[in-house]
């Protein structure tokens, strides 16, 4: 597989043949280097993902054909709840995120978050080149920010844990695997009132490791952490 | 705690009074806005981590009393057996790799690995930097570049893992920690016939989750899959 290419959503169909964009042609034919023949797959960026051959290698206008549908594992629920960091550390999050395989990013108002979040044509972008990279048809969603008292409603069925300094937490597999959710501090962490009120509101205490890890670090400690073994 | 400062390997003991020289005087007074009577830490880079209080904030020569030693955690190893990538990825994996606990990273010229690793005055900046922003006492080892030969020697006691795609596994803890070693692709991964090798040389197979992830993500996964529950 020599690279993935983006088509507009709705477009795939297997046994079709089409023409790539512009840029989309010259990612393949001058960036990965692709040939008439190889394959590559194509992704609509929303949910689907098809393998696909090149017929015509054009930097201007690629031609291929239209493979089989190729789906995504089907994931539960995997949410995290981030306090807001700067734009750099977003960009990482949103990226390793997607690698790690989580489905929702919340972006949380805590008492030590940034004040905003990038805005969104650069998250899109962020979005559509983690999932070239790491390949899944279905993106992370990115939600809208929530405030701190919005961040700590329950959300059932999942299960609500938030990241804490201490020794190593067991998370235990008991039942089918509704979902879980995770509070990831911004940078400086959530405040001692904050993890209290956390604890209050039915999250469990997840700790990640000995050290202080950066915001992007612990999301993905904590995707790893909570997959079911 | 407002801030971590280094000082000369060696040189810390409780009760002493010391000077910071001008770059660390810098940081903590101009970067991180200390003033008298703040808490910090003081790193020797080497192996002891003090708590220490600010005596005079001067952004030349920081004046700090050292307090109480506080050490580490004792791991057991975490060693990451690093396909080695681009510079940029490496600095990425040290730090990340030190945040999340491992204990020694060793390049390896595997298939796909890029030629060589950053000079030596980068990664020790890296190093720093991640020793500075996690607080570990004990950095990172960066070891030498090895060829793929004689990354598959046996090790022991440690167990050794291959990231391998696939469902992710369960590593089943028994007995004392003795260690694990864990080998992780460059960008493109590891050859199949690589992976073989590996796994015939003792190499258990270890899944990561169902997308591609990049090599400093991958060593996060890994560390937390591994991490004793």
């Amino acid at each position: 597989m020599r690279g993935r290419a983006f088509v507009e959503a709705g477009s795939l169909s297997t046994g079709d043949t089409t023409t790539l964009d512009a840029p989309e042609s010259h990612y393949l034919v001058r960036v990965r280097r692709v040939a008439a023949g190889d394959t590559i797959q194509l992704l609509d960026g929303a949910t689907v993902r098809h393998r696909a051959t090149v017929v015509r290698a054009d930097a201007k206008a690629c031609l291929v054909e239209v493979g089989e549908r190729l789906d995504d594992a089907v994931l539960a629920p995997r949410i995290i709840l981030m306090g807001i960091v700067d734009s750099r550390a977003v960009a990482d999050a949103v990226t390793m995120a997607s690698e790690a395989g989580a489905t929702e990013i919340v972006p949380v108002h805590t008492a030590r978050a940034q004040a905003s979040m990038p805005p969104p044509p650069r998250l899109t972008k962020v979005l559509r080149a983690a999932q070239r990279q790491c390949g899944r048809a279905v993106p992370l969603r990115v939600a809208a920010a929530i405030d701190w008292a919005t961040a700590l409603q329950p959300r059932h069925p999942t299960s609500s844990w938030v990241a804490s300094p201490g020794a190593v937490t067991a998370p235990t597999a008991e039942g089918p695997d509704t979902g879980a959710r995770v509070l990831i501090g911004p940078e400086g962490g959530l405040t001692p009132e904050e993890v209290t009120q956390a604890r209050s509101a039915g999250f469990q205490a997840l700790s990640l490791g000995p050290f202080v890890q950066r915001t992007p670090t612990a999301i993905v400690s904590a995707l790893a952490f909570l997959a079911r073994r």
